[in-house]
């Protein structure tokens, strides 16, 4: 690919990626669902959890592997439909590998503020996104992601 | 217009909007009224308040819509003058209508100390810039502005 | 420079950028030294401070400055090497000078978590990052690094 074309797709996948945290936060899950493509692979293990952390704050139903953006909607709408969310991404990495495969990193902070009477007040978290790309006929979407963790802090 | 020029006037946009911060927070009024049009629209309804959280968290004299960069200097002066802030932009969607109109939003987070004596010690909110852009014969500049809002806290 | 060659030096300089945020946080000292030239300039005076907030908010051996990504290699595994950081940059303003040489701000936010036992428990600080960039025979590297601050907060 030529220089141009590969800033294309880099500045494509940055509005994909702020497509993702703006249909996260206002809860838009029709628009969240078509960031993914049909088959990503979603690994939201150790999304709620830090190594040094543990896996005790959990609020979260962890199963190891999410396939598919319709997946993703329903799990967000299942845990966080109830959950005021401020997401999100900065200081990315996007590296093009092909016409139609991409790969990324994004640091990711999150605040999740809970209703009244939950176990926990507000959780505010620190990490990275690990995520591949495909480009497909409807443009750019999330083909994987995974989030590794710096620091989680539970009120 | 091809993909180059408009990705130059994206990246031109997202330095604009870095002198806006840049400006706001240093308290360069000068060079903050230089980043609006003269006919700018900025809408500040809903600036300090959310939906559900009511517009009961003012401290700041909401007119509907002012006009112009001198407008806006003027009220940040008047408002903000004595207060340390911080605000941030991130996650950008720019769109590139013709050669010299645009659109664009970003994610927000704005905190505000108050000084001593103030019936708030700090504001801390959470939201989105709703832009559009019109590329002047001193570059691209914000024609039109207008905030919503994910979360406010006070204290 | 044209404008396609100046698009991908700015987009390898935020690449580079997020390397070194990346390698901070992640304590990974060599890759974080990498992001340097071997003759950089660090001016670490005030980066624990803030004009009106004094210099009274120290815990950071501050020296004038350090020279070379080795030498803030050392200065952080030193200081920060048992300290659980997160940085971030945003909102850059990145200009090519030429085909080897460029400028740019950015915005920093940077929270510290001591330790057990140390006289603090959190630092959180807000400011802007002041740098040149050079390109050498590996790539764009960090030239020289300033910091100056908005507002910093300790518990």
């Amino acid at each position: 690919m030529d220089d141009l074309a590969r800033l294309v797709a880099i500045e494509e996948i940055k509005t994909l990626k702020s497509r993702y945290f703006h249909a996260l936060d206002r809860k838009n899950m029709t628009a969240y669902a078509a960031t993914f493509t049909d088959d990503a692979e979603v690994d939201v293990r150790g999304v709620m959890s830090t190594e040094e952390q543990g896996e005790t704050l959990a609020g979260f139903d962890e199963k190891a592997v999410l396939v598919g953006g319709k997946a993703m909607a329903e799990l967000v709408a299942t845990t966080m439909g109830d959950i005021k969310t401020v997401h999100y991404g900065y200081m990315p990495q996007i590296e093009i590998m092909s016409e139609t495969t991409a790969k990324g990193m994004w640091g990711l902070e999150d605040r999740l503020w809970y209703p009244e009477g939950a176990p926990h007040r507000f959780f505010h978290g620190f990490g990275h996104y690990h995520e591949t790309y495909r480009k497909t006929a409807d443009g750019w979407r999330i083909a994987s992601m995974r989030i590794t963790r710096l620091r989680i802090l539970m009120e």
